[in-house]
C-alpha cells in the first residue's frame, strides 16, 4: 500500500477495499456489518439522541489532541449533554489527494482510542478522495447515537430563577492553543487544548443529582453564545458573574493582548450545567472529583424569566448585555 | 444576509445563527430539537440500520440531479438496501468561503424535496465554513437512520445456487452522465443521471417477495465491484449474462470509444436483488410497474457456494473472471 492517500483509495474499487481492511477496520475493529451498506443495531431503548459534527480544524494536530480526537469527544459530547448514553457512532473521511498514509494511521488510532475510552463503538463509515488542492489534509464527519433512559429528568422548561450555572473548568484553553498553534497569536503559549470526552463524568453527576435542568457543551462560540442560545430558545434571563470565570492566567493574558473575550473562545473539553441551586455543592463535588473537572465553578445564574438575555456582572458591579459571538474571526477551530 | 458564504458563517456566532434560521430550519423545517445538541428521537422499533456517506460529487449540479439530491438518494438508498424503512437524516456541510448563498438554498432544497419524497426527516445538522482554496465549493456528508421491522426476512446465508441476480434497470448513466458534464469525455452526450430514491421500489418488492435474500446499490465501482463484494463477503460465485446486461446505447457507445466497461461505473439509482429463482418474475414486474423500474432485467445468476468468484459470461460464449474495480480513476463520481 502507497505511503500516501490516492485518488483511487476512494473511487470504491479494489484500493479501497485495503484501505478499509488496512487501516479503518483494524482500528476500529472488525465488523460483521461491513458486510452491508448499513450497520444493523439492537436498541436497548426506544429513546435515542442523534447529533452530526463534521471536523475541518486547523492544523490536524495541536497541543492536546489531533482531529481523530477532536471527532470522537465533540460528538460523544454532544450527546452526553443531550442525557443520553452514547453509544455508536459512523465516520465519513474526506481526505485530499497525496495526504499522508501515517498521518492517516495517527488520527485513525486517536478517534480508536478516544472511542474506547468513551465507551462507543465506531460501527460504519466512508471514505471520499478529492484530487490536492481540494480539501486542507483531512475533513472528518462523526454522527453519533446515544440511548436515553426512561428516568432522564433533564427538563430546560424546568429553569427557575436562582437557578445556578455551573462550568465543567476553565474557558477559552481550546481556542487558545489552536490560534496558538497556528501561529496567528503573534505569541508563543503553552495552554493545551481542554479537547476531551465528557459523558463518564456527566453520568456521575446525572446518576445522584436530580435538578440538572439542562446542560450543554460551549464549543464553537464559547460559554457566552451558548448561554445566549439557551436564553433565548428557553426565555430565561441570566447573569455571568465576571470575576467567577475559572481563566488560566495565559488564556488571560492573550485575552488582555489581543482584545479577545475568553467567554467567545470555544472549548472542547466542557460543559455548562444549569442546576437547582439547593445541588450546586453537589455537582462542584463531583465534577472535582475527576481531573478535568478540578476547576469546575458557579459562574452565574438565572435571574429572570420570560425576556431571555444574558447579563454579565462585571469587576467594577457594572453589567453589560452579551451577544452571540459576531465580528471576529476565529474559522476551522473545531 | 451575505450573498457569498463566509467564514464567520462557520464560527458558531449570530451569522451562522442566521444561516442555520433562514436557510436550513427554513427548508428541512422547523425542530424544536434544534434547541438541544442534539435530536432527539422516539423510535417504533428497536432494531435499526445506520449508514452515513459524504458526498464530493463534482460538478454539484449535472443533468439528472445535484448534490443535494445525491446527499439524501445515496443515504437513503443505503439504508433501504439494508432492508431498513429510512426514517431519518442528518446533514453535514463544509463549505468553502466564497460559495453562492443562492446555490446553497437550490441544493438545500433540493436536499428538503427529495427527503420529502423519500419520507425521511432531515433531523440535525452542523456547518463548516473554510477558507477559499481549502475545499471545492461544498461538501455534504448525510447520516440515515433506518427502523427494521421483525418481518425483514433478508438473509443473504440464504443465497443458494440456482438464484437470479436482477437489476433495477440501465447501469453506467451516472457514471457517463458526470464524466460528460465534467467535459472528461471528449464527446457530448445526453446521459441523465438516474440518481434517485429507491425505498418506495424496495418496499413494494418486500411486501411481497420472500425469497429476496440480499439488495445493494451498485454505486462507486458499479455493478461488477458490487457483485465481487456480495461473493467475496459470502462466499458464492456468481455468474454474469453480458448479454443481458441494460445498458443505453449511448452508454455503451461511451464505453466502446473509451475502453470503459459499463458495469465499473457507478449508478446512483439502482438495486440488485439477489432471489430466489422462483420469484425473479414477480420481482420483475414489481419492479416495471415503477417508472425507475421499466428496464429492470435478470443479469446473471449464483452457480456456486465457497468460492467468492464472479465470473463475466461473453457473448462469445467464453468466460471471464471479474475482479474489483482498479486501475481506472473516477474520482468525485458522487
Amino acid at each position: 500500500m502507497n505511503d500516501k492517500i490516492s485518488l483511487a483509495h476512494g473511487d470504491g474499487g479494489e484500493l479501497a477495499h485495503r484501505l478499509i481492511q488496512d487501516v479503518f477496520v483494524k482500528a476500529f475493529g472488525h465488523n460483521e456489518q461491513a458486510k452491508f451498506d448499513s450497520a444493523l443495531l439492537v436498541l436497548h431503548s426506544n429513546r435515542i439522541a442523534v447529533t452530526t459534527d463534521s471536523f475541518t480544524i486547523n492544523p490536524l494536530f495541536y497541543p492536546g489532541g489531533d482531529i481523530g480526537k477532536l471527532a470522537i469527544a465533540g460528538t460523544v459530547n454532544d450527546l452526553a449533554v443531550s442525557g443520553a448514553t452514547p453509544k455508536y457512532l459512523t465516520a465519513g473521511f474526506i481526505i485530499e489527494e497525496g495526504f499522508s498514509m501515517s498521518d492517516l494511521k495517527k488520527i485513525v488510532d486517536s478517534m480508536a482510542g478516544e472511542a474506547k475510552k468513551a465507551g462507543v463503538s465506531i460501527v460504519t463509515g466512508d471514505t471520499k478522495v478529492v484530487e490536492r488542492g481540494n480539501a486542507d489534509g483531512i475533513f472528518i464527519n462523526t454522527t453519533g447515537i446515544g440511548l436515553i433512559d426512561d428516568e432522564m429528568s433533564l427538563d430546560p422548561n424546568k429553569m427557575q430563577v436562582g437557578d445556578s450555572i455551573i462550568i465543567g473548568g476553565t474557558i477559552g484553553d481550546h481556542g487558545v492553543a489552536i490560534l496558538s498553534a497556528r501561529g496567528e497569536l503573534g505569541i508563543q503559549t503553552n495552554v493545551k487544548s481542554d479537547c476531551s470526552i465528557l459523558n463518564h463524568m456527566i453520568d456521575d453527576v446525572l446518576r445522584t443529582v436530580k435538578s440538572v435542568r439542562i446542560m450543554r457543551d460551549p464549543t464553537r462560540g464559547g460559554l457566552a453564545t451558548t448561554l445566549v442560545e439557551i436564553c433565548d430558545d428557553f426565555n430565561v434571563t441570566m447573569e455571568l458573574y465576571e470575576t467567577a470565570l475559572p481563566i488560566r492566567q495565559e488564556v488571560e493574558g492573550v485575552c488582555d493582548l489581543l482584545g479577545y473575550e475568553a467567554f467567545y473562545l470555544a472549548n472542547e473539553g466542557k460543559v455548562i450545567f444549569i442546576v437547582g441551586q439547593e445541588e450546586e455543592e453537589k455537582v462542584l463535588s463531583i465534577l472535582r472529583q475527576h481531573e478535568i473537572g478540578k476547576e469546575a465553578s458557579v459562574i452565574g445564574k438565572v435571574v429572570g424569566k420570560d425576556k431571555g438575555r444574558l447579563y454579565l456582572k462585571t469587576p467594577l458591579g457594572t453589567t453589560r448585555r452579551l451577544d452571540r459571538l459576531s465580528g471576529i474571526l476565529l474559522p476551522r477551530i473545531c
